[in-house]
C-alpha cells in the first residue's frame, strides 16, 4: 500500500522538483478556500470537527502518558479547551526508538509515499486546519487557511522533494573498477544506504505552527528520522491534527505509529529543554525566539540543529514612482496579521531631507504622515481590520506595545484595539508607528515582535542602507523592501542587503507583499545572519539529516570477464 | 584569464560531477608517478625544487609577519629547516577579509576556474609535493606521491565538482508569475546571489595535509570564501606549497592573493584556538584528533564546523576461503604507513572458538598466528618494509607503542624498529599485535593512534560484530572490515555497522584495502559517527558554505504581456 502512495503522488513529487530547481510559481495544493475544490460542504465539515474537538481530551494513543495539559486560549477569546497527552520522556523515547527501527531500514520510496499521502491527507482537511490554526495563533481565517494549510503543505512537500533528491543523488549500488596494475583489475560492488541521524524533534512555534513546522518534520521523516513533536503550548491544536493523520498514514502502511509523536508540556513545566539534549535526539528543528533558538545551538551539541529565529526587518524609503501604490502596500504589510509574521517590516529608514516622487522631493513628515494614513485606512473598516490584522496571540506582545509607546522616540501613530463583531473577546491591537533618531538604536535595532514600527530618520539613503545592512548582520534580519526610483539605490541596497543574508524586494506594489515567502521559489530565513542558521528548504536543509554509509565487496575475477 | 580557465578544465569538471554521480572508479591526475605522464625529469626536478626549500625561509608575501617559526622535522631523521611567516592575526584578519570582497563578488564560473587551476598546478608539481609530504608525515615515497598528490588532488576536485552542482542548482534569476486574482497576475523577477559565510579557517592535520586539507580548503574557495590554512606545525611544506600556487593563480586572475593565506604557528605558542572562535570566521574544518575536534565543535559556535576526527576501527573475522589472502590483505592493512591512517584497523574481532575455512575450523590462536605471520612476511624485507611502513611522524606514537606493550593483554607480536638503508635517522616501528580479552576495553575501546593492534577473543561472531557496532556508535569508527564464509554474516555485519555509520569492506583479498577511500566513489568519513561531523564529499559538505540570497522586483504587466 505504501508503495502505490509513491505511484499515486509521483506527479505531485515530480512537479515539486521541477519548480524547486525553476523556481517559477508552483502549487501543489489549492490556496482558495473554495466549495468547487474543496468539496461544497468542506468548510462547515471542517467548522464541525473543529468544533467536535473542543472541550475534549486529543488522545493519540501514545505511549508514557502521565496527565494532560491545557494552556490553549483562543486569542479571539472563545473557550477552546482542548486537552493533550503530556508523555513521560523516558517512556516516550523507548518506543519512538523502536518504531523507527523499520521506518529507518525502509525503502526510499516507501517513506517518501507515505509522507506524501500524509500531505494529501493534510491537504483535505485544510478547512479544520484553518479553524484550528486560526483559534490558537490568532490569524485571520483566510490567512489562517492558506498560510495555516496550503502554503504549509507545499512548504512540507518541498522538503519532501528535497529528500527525495538528495537521498537519490547517490545511486543504491554501483561497480567500482580500478586497473592496480598491468595484469589486475580490482572489482568492488559497492552499496550505499541512507542513514538516518537518529529522533528528530521538532519545536514548534505559536503563530506559524504547521508553516514553521512542516519543513523540518518532513525533511526529517523523509530521510528516515522518527519525529517527535514538541508544539508551542499555546498552539497545539494544529500540530496535533498533524500528528494524527502521520499516526494514521503509518499505521496503514505497516509501521509502528510512534514514528511521528507528539510531545506536549504546559507553561509551567516545559519540557524542550529536556528534550532536545537527549542523546538518542540527532535531529532539532526550531523555530522561535533568538533567546531559547540560540540556547538550543548552543547546548543540543549532540544534534544538527536547524534554527528560524527572528530578526529586525527593515524598510528603505527613498523614493517611489507611485506614492499610493507604495504606501498602501506598506501599510498591509505592517498590519497584516498584527506584525505578528517573522517577515514583517519593523524599522522604515527615511532620510530627513525627504524623499523623491515624480511630483518632486516629499518631506521626511510627509513621507511618514502617508505610510500612517495608509494603515489608518485599512483598519478604519472593522470587518477588514479583523481580517487583516486577526488577534494578538499573546499577551505579552500586548504589554510590548505598552512599553514600546512609552519608549525612545515620539507616538506618531497609536496602537488600540479595534472592534472584532464576530469575536467580541477578541485581543486586537492596531499598529503602534513610534518616530525615532539613528541614535535611540537601543529601541528600534533590537526585535519588538508584534504590531510596532519604529520610523528611523537617517541622514541619507546611504545611511538607510548601512545601518538595515548592520542591523541584519548584528541582530539578524529575514526580509527587507527598498522602494527608490534610482537602479544605483535599488541595486546598492539589494547588493548590500543581500550580502547581509536578508531576501530584498524592491518597489514592491500591488497583490504582493514583503512578508511573504513562497514555497519552491522563495528562500525562508538565509542562514546567513543571526535571524537562522537554516533556509526553507536548500539542499542543506535536508543532505545533513542523513547519511550515506557504503559497503563494499569484491566481484571476482570470473564474474567481472563475463560482464 | 579566469574565465579561459573555467574552459580550460571544464572537461575535467564535468568528469568529476558524472564520477561523482555514478560512483564509479575515475581520477582526472594520474597516479603512477612516471616520467611519461609527469615528464623525464619531473622526479628530479621535484627533488630539486623540494631540497631547494630547505634550510630557507618561506616568504609568502603575507601581511603581519611578526616572525619565524620552524617545528618541522623530517621522520626519516634529515635536517629540512624550513622557516614559515608566523603572522599577526589582528593584522592578517583584516586584510583577508579585505581581499575576499572581490572574491565573494565574482562570478561562480571565474572562482571554479581558479580552483581548478590551482589544482592543475599541484598536480604539475606532484613529484616536489612527494618529497615534501614525505619529510613531514613520514609516509613511504609512494605512497606520499599518491596520497599526497593526485589522490588527495582528485579529493579537491571532488570539492570543487560538488560545490559547482551546488551553486548552480538554483538558477541565478527566474521569472515567478502568479495570478492573484480573477483579472491580475503578480510577475516577479528573482535573482539568486551565492552569498558566503566569511572566512574559512583550516586546520590541517600531521599525517595527510593535503589529502584531508583539499577537500575543505576547495569547497569553501569555490563558494566564495577566503581561505586561512592553518597547518600543523609539523607538517607545514606541503600546505605552504599549495598556498604558494593558490596565491599565484589568484594574483593571475586579477584577485588579492590574500583570499588563500597561510597561519602558522609553534608547538610552544599554537593560535588556532584563537583562529576558529574569531567573529570574522565562517567556517572551520578540522582534521586531527578528538580532543581538540570536540573543542572545535563546542567553541567556534559562530562558525559552520566540519570535523574529521579518529575512531575505533574494527576487523571480524569469522571465516575466509582463502586464508592467505585473507591475512595478506589484513597484514598490509595494518602495515601501511604504521597504521598512521585515520581509516587503519585496531581491533581484530576473533571469536575464541576460531575461524571457518574451507580446511575445516581453525583456531583463535591459529587464526591470530596466521596474522602475526603475514606481517612478519612485509616487514622482514629491509626495503620493502621501508617503503611500506614509512616512518613514525610524531615521537608521541612510539611512547603510545611503549605504554601499549606494559598495558593489558598478552603481547602477541612486539613492535621493533627496522632500519632504513637510505635514511639511517629515520623513527620507525612494526606493529605490535597483544591480545585482549572483551573484558579489557578500556585498552581497545579506546583509539591507539599508531601500529597498535588489539586482537579481541570475544564469544562469537555476533558478539564480534555487536561489538564493533557499538564501539563505532560510542567512539566513532571510519572503517570495518569483515570476513566471513556466511553470507548471512556478512549481511548482518554490514548492516549493523553501516547503521553506526562505518564503511564496511566485506572479504577483501588482492590489490585492494580497507584503508583506502576512492574520490569520487567512497566517501571518507560518514559524519554519523564520533569519529566526524561530515563526509568526504556529499552535497550537505558544500550546500552550508554559502547561501542563495534572492532580491525581487515586480515586472510591470506591460513587459510581462510582451514576453
Amino acid at each position: 500500500m505504501a508503495c502505490d502512495w509513491f505511484d499515486t503522488h509521483r506527479e505531485t513529487l515530480d512537479g515539486a522538483v521541477e519548480a524547486s530547481e525553476s523556481r517559477a510559481y508552483w502549487s501543489a495544493y489549492p490556496e482558495v478556500p473554495s466549495g468547487r475544490i474543496y468539496g461544497e460542504t468542506a468548510k462547515d465539515d471542517g467548522l464541525a470537527a473543529w468544533k467536535s474537538r473542543l472541550g475534549t481530551k486529543f488522545d493519540l494513543g501514545q505511549p508514557g502518558r502521565t496527565s494532560w495539559v491545557s494552556d490553549e486560549a483562543s486569542p479571539y477569546g472563545i473557550e477552546t479547551g482542548v486537552q493533550y497527552p503530556r508523555s513521560d520522556l523516558d517512556t516516550l523515547l523507548p518506543a519512538v526508538t523502536s518504531a523507527s527501527e523499520s521506518w529507518r531500514h525502509a525503502e526510499i520510496e516507501t517513506r517518501v509515499g507515505v509522507c506524501l499521502e500524509i500531505l494529501h491527507r493534510i491537504n483535505r482537511r485544510s478547512f479544520e486546519m484553518a479553524f484550528a490554526v486560526m483559534h490558537t495563533t490568532g490569524q485571520g481565517f483566510m490567512m489562517a487557511f492558506q498560510a495555516g494549510g496550503p502554503h504549509a503543505q507545499d512548504r512540507g512537500l518541498e522538503a519532501v522533494a528535497y529528500a527525495w533528491r538528495e537521498m537519490t543523488r547517490c545511486p543504491q549500488s554501483a561497480m567500482w573498477s580500478k586497473r592496480v596494475s598491468k595484469t589486475e583489475t580490482v572489482t568492488l560492488e559497492k552499496t550505499w544506504r541512507v542513514v538516518p541521524r537518529g529522533i528528530a524533534v521538532n519545536v514548534g512555534c505559536s503563530t506559524f505552527p504547521t508553516w514553521n513546522g512542516y519543513p523540518g518534520i518532513f525533511a526529517s521523516l523523509a530521510t528516515g528520522n522518527a519525529v517527535i513533536v514538541k508544539p508551542h503550548p499555546g498552539a497545539v491544536l494544529p500540530l496535533a491534527l498533524t500528528v494524527e493523520i502521520a499516526r494514521e498514514v503509518l499505521t496503514e502502511a505497516g509501521f509502528d505509529p510512534n514514528v511521528v509523536t507528539l510531545a506536549c508540556d504546559d507553561f509551567e513545566a516545559p519540557i524542550a529543554q529536556d528534550l532536545v539534549v537527549r542523546p538518542e535526539v540527532g535531529i532539532v528543528d526550531f523555530t522561535g525566539g533568538n533567546t531559547f533558538g540560540d540556547w538550543v545551538e548552543a547546548n543540543a551539541m549532540q544534534a544538527r540543529v536547524y534554527t528560524e529565529k527572528a530578526g529586525v526587518n527593515s524598510i528603505i524609503l527613498d523614493g517611489t514612482d507611485d506614492l499610493r501604490g507604495t504606501t498602501g502596500n506598506i501599510a498591509f504589510s505592517l498590519c497584516l496579521f498584527s506584525g505578528q509574521m517573522c517577515t514583517t517590516p519593523q524599522n522604515i529608514f527615511i532620510p530627513a531631507d525627504g524623499i523623491d516622487t515624480p511630483d518632486g522631493p516629499m518631506s521626511f513628515d510627509d513621507a511618514a504622515a502617508a505610510i500612517i494614513k495608509a494603515v489608518d485606512w485599512f483598519v478604519s473598516d472593522p470587518a477588514r481590520a479583523a481580517e487583516v490584522l486577526g488577534a494578538i496571540q499573546a499577551e505579552a506582545t500586548c504589554k510590548r506595545i505598552t512599553e514600546a509607546r512609552s519608549g525612545c522616540g515620539t507616538v506618531l501613530r497609536d496602537s488600540t484595539a479595534i472592534e472584532n463583531e464576530r469575536f467580541p473577546g477578541a485581543r486586537t491591537a492596531t499598529p503602534l508607528v513610534m518616530q525615532v533618531d539613528v541614535a535611540d538604536a537601543a529601541a528600534w535595532q533590537r526585535e519588538a515582535f508584534g504590531p510596532i514600527i519604529y520610523v528611523v530618520k537617517t541622514e541619507s539613503t546611504d545611511e538607510s542602507i548601512s545601518l538595515a545592512a548592520e542591523t541584519a548582520k548584528t541582530k539578524g534580519a529575514l526580509t527587507a523592501a527598498v522602494w527608490s526610483r534610482s537602479d544605483d539605490v535599488l541595486n546598492r541596497a539589494a547588493e548590500a542587503l543581500t550580502d547581509a543574508g536578508v531576501a530584498t524586494s524592491c518597489n514592491l506594489t500591488g497583490q504582493i507583499w514583503v512578508n511573504q515567502s513562497a514555497a519552491f521559489s522563495d528562500f525562508h530565513v538565509s542562514g546567513g545572519n543571526p535571524a537562522g542558521n537554516a533556509t526553507l528548504c536548500d539542499a542543506a536543509f535536508v543532505a545533513d539529516r542523513f547519511r550515506f554509509v557504503a559497503s563494499r565487496v569484491p566481484v571476482p575475477a570470473a564474474v567481472e570477464a563475463a560482464d
